[in-house]
């Protein structure tokens, strides 16, 4: 019954994922890897920059700026 | 009688609750955890993004850009 | 004599409390719960929100946000 | 001879002070208690907000708010 | 099969990254060395700054300002 | 041969400083005391608040504020 | 082989430097000291201030407005 919200992103690894940062990005892609900081690491990430659409096969993100995960 | 800021939220947990963001916007959800840092994952999330109106069957939402909970 | 800031909540809580945001957001309630990183619960919150008046039942307020409290 | 900084805080408790905040804000009172995190209690506080002035009994000020104090 | 993010970082070492910051610049070099704090030395760096196009043999990037990594 | 940063600020202790705050403000001081957060006191600071020349016999200056100190 | 990012910093200790500020400002001046903060204490510091070319003798800089050092 008790879960943690960590628990929430660790249900998820492996899945796709959805990570909107605090200055409005969002990201998309296979969550890898977090720890307790919420630094992530997304394969095949994708997301918009301005007007130009970007892909890394794998991101770090760091953790302060993530606003939300889904 | 001496209750502690947190234990509010304690008292919501599997309840709709309201989270005000510090960037103005505001999700709607059922409370399923939260821990000290004010992390907090809601079920059913619903709020508006821009014109957008936004559902997430599971959101995690980052503590520090929390300003209130209702 | 010796008195410590957070003494100062401690001596009105169950009263009526003016809460004023770094964001310039003022509430007010009654203060039923704080702790050291000063997140608050109010009872019966009250504050504009823009053009709008809103009530909760129960408000829990994060810490960080607040400027003073009387 | 050697002083630290929060002892000069330590020898105005009882007196008026002055409150600078990192928004601009200056705020008057007697200083009645502070800690280390430099969360100050003001009694018989006064500050302009805008074109309105006010005054508090007592204001508890989050010190991580502060600019300097005089 | 579990990964902690900073395995990531630790998988480039000696490798060119690109780093983005949370102002929007943009710097490319040779990872050679990181911290928990996501300080990171890069070798050979170059990016642009307004029009100008700048390299630096070894830069020593603070952590606090990395949005990204890849 | 080996000296800390702090050491710095000790070694003009009681002498005449510059500190520049990150909102741009210069105060010009004595420097009487200061800790590891960068806390000071300065007696008989001086500094220009807009087009007011401002003067105060003691003057506490939160250290978070600070950008350098000469 | 294997290196921290302060190593860098460690290694030109009594050299030129530059220091990029968060705020876009740069500094130019011998390392003479260094912490894990990122405090730093530069010799003979110079940088651009506006339209005004300002010299320090000696220059203490708070470690969390720095972006980079080279």
């Amino acid at each position: 019954m008790l879960m943690k919200p960590l628990d929430a992103l660790g249900n998820v690894l492996g899945n796709q994922i959805l990570v909107r940062l605090k200055n409005g990005m969002e990201m998309r892609g296979k969550l890898k890897a977090f720890d307790i900081h919420l630094n992530i690491v997304l394969e095949d990430a994708e997301f918009t920059d301005g007007d130009v659409e970007r892909k890394f096969k794998t991101l770090f993100l760091r953790g302060d700026m993530i606003l939300f995960v889904s």
